[in-house]
């Protein structure tokens, strides 16, 4: 790790959030005609037309415009993308009968699914105050604000704790099983961690505090794998350990058999998911001003964890998914658990000062920049195979966004600073 | 079990409610001067001129003439003073900054203490229900409502489950040990049952559907003892059990040792509560359209309990408390236990039709009509020693008060009406 080779790492992901990755989007995501977003784009960035906008993709890219303006880029264009989004997801989204947002809406805004999902909550949140934070707006901080009392009054168990996830548009719970109303998810409850952290951050009160506590509680020492540390994916309400089946209302293509069961549905965790996990909470107890040195052994396991199965040292990058005792089940690699673990591995050289963070960076890195950005075009694959292929071509869908990419390159600049200043 | 005989002490208990126990609180609970309702009388039923209104005495009132108004009694008269305090209640004990009920004015209606308890809100959401299905005065769902919105936002433990009790004015939770803020308690959760109840009958939403049940559910698997199905009175907030100590904040006279511990902190049982718990939830199942059947066992275990180890047959009555698993530590009476019981063994009756049930039921109401009730004046006496001798003689104050007394008859007498139906 010498000074040269830390300020030449730093330049190249500079280099590419400021002239590939951002102008990437700045240049075609604003919809001039209905408003908000639009989100579709082939392997060549060209709209693909498809008449959706999602939940997830309006608040991400509303929370992708409002950080990188936050952290000084775009010379306040960003700031103006930002409230152009917040006015198509607070005018168009916001369900005036029943409060909450609809899950997906036309390019227009007219509403295609109007269930309430608490992973799309968690991104409002998140965004919202965020965007507050960022341009002083107050409809940010105010509409989170909704959002959480909303997820306190509906979606807390007050029997085991933890959150109900899967709702209709009037916030009754949906059915069992694949409708998702009897499970409880790493996703939802990590996600929700990273919005209440940015949502007392914004908003200084002491119940927001309270919750992420909690929050942080149920993922270090129920959702983790007590030995391990690594996330399980999928609970019943009791907590105990639910085999990882696919849900009707999906964020994302994942694979699973035709019975929509995971191969490995009782023993699988992802690595993206654990480094995303543990720099979040890092960054958690940063805004709580609460020392990361007492969870510091976690840490420790849960990067070692990541280095020691999730990547791959001949060919580059990070694996899907293995065993919480470690091994791999899932060779490919996809782009957002790459740009997780990018900021994971910083965060461990950070903490840890040890040479094999740095290493497993340097190797994330490398199979970002040579195989994974989409070179001429400016944003990331979203599947690739083991040895780099490109698998999945779309530059952006209503589940793949700017949101891992941008926050990745943010988020590792700003560790790279802090790495150099102490060299 | 003959038809005269219930006759008989049906009529005994219609003539008390109507002829002496209504009658000694509308004929001078009324706050002429100040509005809600005045709570302080001596063994005699003269005003005793204590500047204090309660919030579990002001809802505690309200509920006591809303409900006697609903159940057919007072012409009248009770809806109107059931607004009266209302009134009071609304205009004066609210919190327009922070929301939620003062804990305690005086009788002006300036603070005294601006806790925020939820024993008190219990209440609140119980009467405040109460008196919109006995009046369609809106106001009262309206902030039965509100205050369960908070609850779920302030309130519920969304790491462990079920809710913090003790809170200062802003929602922020009190300190550990005697200023509660580290307890769960028996106590606050079956009173929350109650309120649920009356709340989802009134609003008829899912939303307070679910969180009954869910409350339901931690009493009858988590707060009750796993073996007698007794009551553990306080918790640790993982729902271990924690020694019983008082509170700074009270709401009855209860024995501790010098050091505010219980004698026997972690086995002890109150038989008053366990009845009351019972029919408690046999009337939450007939809200729910659920069959009492499903719980029968559970019903059968509780008031068998009762009655093997709380009835006094010696001397009548029941008695204080005593340990999980049998016998008595505490042979006194107090008056809010003999009114639970009544309902309850006539609850066990209607369920399971068994003698035991008719002669415990029998026993407490000979006690409660020849030692508690207070001859000439109206009122029950608060303590009274085994043999039935008046130890405590005040008639009210702030947290002895019409709620039990009044409710106790209204409820025998209902369910005399249908052992009598069926004779």
């Amino acid at each position: 790790m010498n000074k040269t080779e830390i300020i030449n790492l730093r330049d190249e992901a500079f280099q590419h959030l400021t002239t590939e990755l951002l102008p990437f989007w700045t240049n075609r995501m604003k919809d001039e005609v209905n408003g908000g977003f639009i989100t579709h784009f082939d392997k060549d960035g060209n709209d693909t037309g498809e008449d959706e906008k999602s939940l997830i993709a309006q608040t991400r890219c509303l929370y992708t415009v409002a950080s990188a303006h936050r952290a000084g880029y775009g010379n306040g264009e960003l700031a103006e993308l930002a409230k152009h989004g917040a006015d198509f997801l607070l005018n168009k989204m916001w369900d005036e009968k029943f409060g909450g947002f609809y899950w997906m809406v036309d390019r227009k805004g007219n509403v295609k699914i109007d269930e309430k999902i608490i992973y799309g909550h968690s991104f409002a949140i998140y965004s919202l105050s965020e965007y507050t934070l960022a341009t002083g707006d107050k409809r940010g901080i105010e509409y989170a604000g909704k959002v959480f009392d909303m997820l306190q009054k509906y979606c807390v168990d007050s029997r085991y704790g933890g959150y109900w996830e899967m709702f209709h548009r009037d916030w009754t719970l949906k059915g069992p099983g694949s409708a998702g109303g009897d499970r409880k998810t790493l996703d939802v409850h990590m996600h929700l961690m990273e919005a209440f952290t940015t949502l007392y951050e914004c908003s200084g009160k002491e119940v927001h505090r309270r919750k992420l506590l909690e929050d942080i509680d149920l993922l270090l020492n129920v959702i983790n794998h007590p030995k391990y540390k690594t996330g399980i994916p999928q609970f019943f309400k009791d907590w105990t350990v639910a085999p990882q089946i696919k849900f009707d209302i999906i964020w994302g293509w994942d694979r699973f058999s035709e019975e929509g069961q995971k191969g490995n549905a009782t023993d699988n965790t992802c690595y993206g998911h654990n480094a995303e996990f543990a720099w979040l909470l890092i960054h958690a107890l940063e805004i709580l001003k609460i020392s990361p040195e007492s969870y510091a052994e976690t840490f420790k396991i849960i990067f070692d964890h990541t280095v020691d199965n999730g990547i791959d040292t001949e060919f580059g990058g990070v694996y899907v998914e293995g065993p919480h005792s470690g091994g791999v089940y899932d060779r490919e690699k996809e782009f957002w658990q790459q740009a997780e673990v990018l900021i994971g591995m910083l965060d461990g050289v950070i903490l840890f000062n040890e040479k094999k963070y740095w290493e497993a960076y340097k190797n994330v890195h490398r199979f970002v920049f040579d195989k994974v950005i989409n070179k001429g075009i400016g944003e990331w694959y979203p599947l690739l195979s083991r040895k780099g292929e490109p698998i999945w071509t779309h530059m952006g869908h209503s589940w793949k966004i700017n949101y891992h990419t941008v926050r990745s390159m943010v988020q590792s600049i700003r560790r790279l600073d802090i790495i150099l200043a102490k060299q």
